[in-house]
């Protein structure tokens, strides 16, 4: 990293946002705003990490860092100067000081979404002036457009989520006799072992269990003759994977199969439907009409897909009411799924980055119907 | 799950915490307060999970969740009813409508720590009567205290991560000619083999890199010769662990060794001073004083300790500053570390329980200087 970062560019963006926003200070914290600009990612925990980003006139942006976690940070002096705190000093105080020294005494401040409500409140009270919006209203739409190097980090991440797909859908990963949560465990480290820095997540639901859509891996074990829906991701390079394939351990009923037929239908009219120019909401009716059409409408119970890139979840999201137009450098899932409860449900989902030659799935593993352990 | 659940006693005596502090409504969503009242963890994504907490002459608690996420909810029907909304309705204005509904225009909320800012500026926008607080004002207090059960679940998962550093100490885990990040993904790996359900973070730092606390895993490889610093915890049964072992690729330098002598002494000292009755800042000063009078005081850069439970870090901190006396119930890490600059680090920790009859270690891994593959 030096020269070479796009860090310095992307401040320049935030700043241009910044004053058409109307916003003084730009603060960043948990989420994926500050690695985005800065490179580094804060910690999770009770002791605040802040990024204070004031409009160019009032000086350079001030990284206020636990001292025990300065050693991680990569400096990028064009960008942000640090400042490590100790464990008796209040970082709170110090964050409200840094924002009155950007002399305004009633600041527009936009926070991370994802800073913790405690810090907010504490801030709220140190500067009674302010008022307070959400980073995403500056950031979101600026993180939403992918450059060309975000796009193939993404791609390698996908890579990466594709060989651990090929291994399930290759039967290398054993199912049945196993517990969801087992699998899960082999799951995660073999997306480790394809080179991510962290498992993010990995949905194993198998038989009833695969009706729910957000299903936590369980001591349930996986019996022959099911639908397992796994659904998993890590991050490579900074840059999350995410993809669902739903395998079979044992022929499917004539019902479950036509199900899947539906949805990877469903899928791919998604997938296609995703040029430059539609809306974020017509992504959603493409894939959804499939399903519809097919009598399963009531089962498609969420949205087709999200935006990806250092989070899991982004703009732009796939739902209907979104009319924001699909955008080159856009780069977000396509997974409807069909869900009964109690009984199944079937998931495919790929990530796929929309450009001016048409939409490009990031994923390759294959999506016909595949029985494992037959 | 049944009447044995915890859940109703401890809804109780959140009402009368709230009744004591003057809190109209408490609002849980993201950490560790929700799972602790009710036994669901909130997906820490953009869809809002929220339970709503009124004084109990408002009615019971209504737990909002996304509806793709409520066949993970396993009903507590004492303790509160489950309000699913989809994906076109908006669950902040839902929250807020039920805030309303507990009849005061101008009601003292507490929030959850870690609830998203974003959710919290949407929420301040449409009650605008409401005064905030963080829902730590009500609830830490009572988390600190464990009940029997808890401290338990806490020994179970420690004893699981004691697995993992005999391992470690036994020369099962091989360092030298690996990177930090293979040996972390072992670590990793262990913790989920030995029962966790989440392993949580295993930090490997090597030679002159043990001398950042928080260090992330890099892809350094390990050298004879070196100091590695292996701090690792997960999940069991919805409790952390935490544990570190500083081991050695080699014989230490006899400085090295010496260092390794004063911070085992200094957390033999912070353990056997936290006896119930004692100041949270007096166990810290205990292990504290040992460093400093060894001539490392400048090196020792964090507080001795956190409290641990369903959360990797919460009350009670081990910290100058902190007149909380220890109290039977509370379990907390002790893990002075000396960190010089650029050439290396040691950090020993273990978790602690404060017990009527003097502190108990959680952790009982062998704190004796071990050399492995000299």
């Amino acid at each position: 990293m030096s020269s070479t970062t796009p860090f310095a560019a992307r401040l320049e963006r935030v700043h241009e946002a910044m004053g058409l926003a109307h916003v003084d200070v730009v603060l960043l914290s948990l989420g994926a705003d500050l690695p985005w600009l800065t490179g580094y990612t804060a910690m999770p925990l009770e002791r605040l990490t802040m990024l204070v980003v004031p409009a160019p006139a009032a000086g350079q942006p001030t990284l206020l860092v636990p001292a025990l976690e300065a050693p991680r940070v990569e400096p990028v002096p064009e960008v942000f100067s640090v400042r490590p705190w100790g464990e008796v000093e209040d970082p709170v105080a110090m964050v409200a000081a840094l924002v009155r020294g950007c002399g305004t005494s009633s600041p527009v401040i936009a926070i991370s979404d994802r800073a913790w409500s405690v810090f907010l409140l504490r801030l709220q009270a140190e500067l009674p002036g302010a008022s307070w919006r959400p980073a995403s209203t500056v950031t979101a739409p600026l993180r939403a457009i992918k450059d060309r190097a975000e796009v193939e980090s993404l791609a390698k991440a996908a890579a990466a989520a594709d060989r651990v797909a090929a291994a399930l859908l290759g039967g290398d990963i054993s199912l049945v006799g196993r517990t969801e949560r087992q699998v899960s465990g082999e799951i995660t480290g073999r997306l480790l072992g394809e080179g991510n820095e962290k498992a993010n997540f990995a949905i194993v639901a198998s038989g009833p269990n695969s009706a729910s859509p957000h299903h936590e891996p369980s001591g349930r074990t996986i019996q022959r003759g099911e639908p397992v829906v796994c659904d998993f991701g890590g991050s490579l390079g900074g840059y999350c994977s995410d993809i669902t394939r739903t395998v079979f351990t044992g022929a499917p009923s004539r019902e479950l199969a036509k199900i899947y037929g539906v949805v990877a239908e469903a899928q791919a009219a998604g997938v296609l439907s995703a040029q430059v120019g539609q809306l974020c909401s017509g992504v959603d009716r493409a894939a959804r009409r499939v399903i519809t059409g097919a009598g399963y409408g009531e089962f498609f119970v969420h949205r087709t897909g999200h935006g990806i890139g250092i989070e899991e979840h982004e703009d732009p999201y796939l739902v209907e009411g979104n009319s924001t137009p699909v955008t080159a450098g856009h780069v977000f899932s396509v997974e409807p799924g069909i869900y009964v409860p109690g009984r199944f449900g079937v998931r495919i989902e790929d990530i796929v980055a929309a450009t001016p030659q048409g939409p490009r799935p990031l994923n390759l593993a294959d999506h016909v119907l595949t029985v494992v352990e037959a």
